[in-house]
């Protein structure tokens, strides 16, 4: 279990970056083919519509010149009995335009369900809830 | 050692989800029954005691619809001759009102001493030290 | 490899609590004698010249009463073929005035070469890029 803990916090720091770093389709490949992303009241399905939504928003944050960076914490992870994980998160969302001044843009709550395929964790459903917005 | 490290680190992602979802009893459960939480100048003794003050807070909150979010971060553990283990921690206080602004509200640096009892760890004792504001 | 990874957060975990304490000597001493800190266009060379930095930095913020605080986060760690590891992560600085009031001063990417001496990971190479500020 622990073993466990240590590598689904290493998942999410390799998943988060690889998002900042605008790398949308490697992380998109981090969700199962079926995966489902839900934000609020909306969801996308599948692990390529998840990367079009992705590379969307990452090229307009870059044609803006603002760098985005997702924080993971306060990582839980619970077993469940076919080999899935459940793994419960904060999320934090910053902004950092050029000059460097850092926005704190959104605190939210992540759900997952995290299966084994080919050897890696990856995220067969998300779901992600915005303090302050969404209904917890 | 490493184990270990995993265990508290998990530890205090489950006692922060705990607190920020406002189930203050489950939370103060984490302590010992002696537990004792120090803030600044003032400290609260035994868990009941604990859980009552949480509760106060707790509902404060709530009825100003701002969602509280704990973060620990830079957790170092050292196990002690007797079973028990140090652990400090930074830990981040932040307040999101209605509307999903985040305030970060606290930095502090906290302090515990953690027991093994009934098969989980435990907080002994709990020093809270507020950056800014309370003495280092 | 997950013994490993929480080997390294619990490394950076001291290394941050050591130099928002303004332990300068003890915290240059996480660096190897010949260790390189780089952010942005310039770097230090050998732990007795970064020592000397950091102890100049944490002797004004002490002189203006301001608080640091090093976060770590979103750690990635990849072994390299001669024991050494490759170590990427978020960094955030924080600082707090007297009063309380939280400052998010920066976020940056820290990318460390890590090396095992004298029985302690070392930095050999650390280069810190400013979000905002410096080319990623």
């Amino acid at each position: 279990m622990d073993a466990q803990y240590a590598q689904a916090q290493h998942f999410y720091a390799r998943q988060m970056q690889l998002l900042d770093a605008g790398s949308t389709d490697e992380w998109a490949a981090t969700f199962t083919e079926d995966g489902v992303f839900e934000v609020g009241d909306s969801a996308v399905h599948g692990s390529e519509d998840i990367a079009r939504a992705a590379r969307k928003v990452a090229d307009e944050f870059a044609a803006a010149g603002v760098q985005r960076r997702h924080w993971i914490g306060m990582l839980t992870v619970t077993p469940g009995g076919d080999g899935e994980l459940t793994a419960r998160s904060y999320a934090l969302v910053l902004e950092i335009p050029t000059g460097g001044e850092v926005v704190v843009r959104r605190s939210t709550v992540c759900t997952d369900r995290l299966v084994r395929s080919d050897g890696q964790w990856r995220v067969k459903h998300r779901r992600v809830t915005r303090d302050g917005l969404d209904p917890a």
